[in-house]
């Protein structure tokens, strides 16, 4: 079984690297580039045999205490296979 | 219109922060934790009456030439709206 955690920072947090990076691709001829966030995202592959309900519980504890600061990012968690 | 670019190391890649997650992981009691691999998430928002043809190959574009090391990395670009 496989989980994607999407890390992101929240829609009212400023986010340099990205405004960056948006700077970076107009400057390079790319104006229709309106606005660019970066994120994380978070591929784990848990052991064989784990159940689905569990995975999900874990999961979400993981991504709530470890891999995402809740104070200025969201996360989003799905369970694949 | 919005574009997701997914970015990861090649699986052949390895990924020594991903390592470092899990072993903090499994130091924590999640013993269910095979591998985890971290990447990145690039939410581009396209200026209106972008059309999605047009945006396709521009993101598609700025993914191989500029989010993504093709040499290490791998790249998924998603349009959405």
């Amino acid at each position: 079984m496989k989980a994607l955690v999407y890390v992101s920072f929240k829609k009212t947090v400023l986010d340099p690297q990205g405004q960056t990076i948006r700077k970076a691709l107009v400057g390079m001829g790319h104006h229709s580039i309106a606005e660019v966030r970066q994120g994380k995202v978070f591929e784990i592959d848990l052991a064989p045999g784990t159940e689905r309900k569990q995975a999900e519980a874990e999961i979400g504890q993981i991504a709530n205490d470890v891999l995402a600061n809740p104070v200025i990012e969201e996360y989003r968690v799905e369970i694949v296979d």
